[in-house]
């Protein structure tokens, strides 16, 4: 999406330097530095160090990495040693892997010779893959806004909020969650964004850093506040993202999630989860009972991240010294909650059979 | 409560200094100092810059203010003069007004030579006062972790879970929301208490400090996190004060309130609201609609402020330069999601009856 006016993806080919580009995300949101991926080295610390976020993202890093082995050696030695090399740096990330075993699958039969140019095309479909599923995301999540819009007052704006960073900076562009909010604006919807700071980790601070880059008129709130603008009549709906959801429509994503539906749900307002369908998890039906939560470090909660009044980035502690916190990463938001799931087929219910019929390609029941 | 050990209270006479002694929590959670408040710019500047906080604490610290003044100049003159000096300090804080208007309504009709010791007496008796409310609210309220506790299987802790800081810092003792809690692990109950961090201001770090000194099992958490650790059955019972409560029992408290409400409710987890009468608002029905909430500055949701890893205190910025802030300072819990107010009398329903029933001599109806 849009950065001072210009369009950009979180991450592209750049043909005079023959190297990829990509945005250091770790300086995000106070400064916004391209840098071009040269080594194989720098692959791996560009994902091992997450200038690279966000799943589709550093799977679309990998394939570009792949390429740039079969362009130094394309033996099946060399692309051996690069999957592995590249397998590595971030074990536990799903579309790392995928994106590693497809090149692999797709190069392993072609003549050395041919495997240099077919990788980098590879790579180049697989980020445009990417667009393409979030692109379609948008416009059935387009589809939703327009209706609220054509509801209210002239001039109006619609009201959305938004919780952690499902924007375009976790994928190649569009982002999932946010992929409705740039069409709707792009096509000259009034939108008006709450954007949640999304505590522990403050992932709200890139998705305001997104909006504010591509002109989309937002606030930065903090997470405790949407129960308020809900009960006030200042959201017409919520949209966020997934990180998993079972077969019968629960929905894992970040933190505090729950707690905004239950807001939703209390006060009439829609809420929505956009989503690519890989994330979905066929093999898991009660997201509550089945997924295990990620426990994570005590010091994200007792320590905040920022800009110092020097300028600096550090870390400010909060609690006081020696407490104990607690962690877990994300929380299920039940399929009750959910008004229905935003796809790149289309909206479906969030439920065992809406997604059934919206995937019956891929669906096993039970 | 327990400071290192020692009982402390928020503010204390020193008879053998002759001066007022409190705890400048301008330093907390990090630094834990007493300060001697001798002179009436001591009052003053304790107040104005928030060394006491907390609408009871502040109100005990005039009427000591009024004692340092009666000390000096027995004089309706200088009365006057001190009535205006503490009351200018913090114009909107109601318990300042009213603890300067009783010393006043007292002194007055005194002869000038008793008017110091009256006055000190009385300051005493105001801190006092608002020590044996709270300690009722605790009573109250340790009746209910008892009958938990007792379902529990043995040495089982109760899990509880509070929002901001209604704690012993904010009153003289014992604290509202905290007052149950300290009740119940000085008799034994085997406890564990999720704090709410409650951003935008982080009070939870104040009340993880003063369980943590007390010697309470305690762990901090961010806002989001309560509805996920009430889905696994890991909150026995939510406690949290109130700023104002309506006349049917609408909880006007710290802005993420009513998520936490919601959550219990989805949960079957027991909700309760600790309250000194005097919080009741008899004036006002609905809480959503008739109070206005106070919207505070930007710079509380886009910084945050702690102690740098160079250990002073600073603020960093999370959000990007130039982002636009939302803050509303509170929420309004309706009276269905609150399963019972916690007051010195007993608990009661979150009801007009309920409250009627309990406050026969104030209650207004309609």
């Amino acid at each position: 999406m849009k950065v001072n006016g210009k369009h950009y993806r979180s991450l592209w080919w750049d043909d005079a330097e023959g190297a990829l580009q990509i945005i250091d995300q770790r300086w995000l949101p106070h400064d916004f530095r391209v840098q071009a991926v040269r080594t194989m080295q720098d692959y791996a610390d560009a994902i091992v160090q997450m200038r690279v976020r966000g799943a589709p993202l550093i799977g679309a890093t990998a394939a570009y990495g792949m390429a740039l082995a079969m362009a130094e050696d394309p033996s099946d030695a060399n692309m051996d040693a690069a999957w592995s090399h590249l397998d590595q740096t971030r074990p536990t990330a799903i579309n790392l892997r995928w994106a590693l075993n497809r090149c692999q699958a797709a190069l392993r039969p072609l003549a050395e010779a041919d495997r240099a140019a077919a990788a980098l095309r590879l790579a180049h479909e697989i980020a445009d893959e990417d667009v393409e599923i979030n692109r379609r995301i948008g416009e059935n999540g387009l589809a939703i806004i327009r209706e609220i819009a054509a509801r209210k007052p002239a001039g109006e704006p619609v009201r959305l909020l938004t919780h952690c960073n499902a924007g375009w900076l976790a994928t190649v562009d569009w982002g999932t969650a946010t992929s409705p909010m740039y069409q709707a604006f792009d096509a000259g919807i009034p939108l008006h964004v709450w954007v949640d700071e999304t505590r522990p980790r403050n992932q709200g601070a890139m998705t305001a850093w997104e909006l504010g880059s591509h002109g989309i008129p937002h606030k930065y709130i903090v997470d405790n506040a949407g129960g308020h603008l809900m009960q006030h009549g200042l959201v017409d709906m919520v949209i966020v993202g997934t990180d998993r959801t079972t077969r019968r429509g629960d929905v894992c994503n970040k933190i505090g999630t729950y707690l905004k539906a239950l807001a939703a749900r209390d006060n009439g307002v829609p809420f929505y989860v956009a989503l690519p369908s890989p994330t979905i998890d066929w093999t898991v039906d009660d997201g509550v009972a089945e997924i295990p939560i990620e426990e994570r470090s005590d010091f994200e909660v007792t320590h905040v991240q920022g800009r110092t009044t020097g300028r600096d980035i550090d870390t400010v502690q909060v609690a006081p010294e020696g407490t104990a916190g607690g962690n877990p990463a994300f929380d299920v938001t039940p399929n009750r909650l959910v008004t229905g799931l935003i796809t790149e087929r289309g909206v479906c219910e969030a439920s065992s059979e809406g997604l059934a019929a919206m995937f019956p390609d891929m669906a096993r029941l039970g």
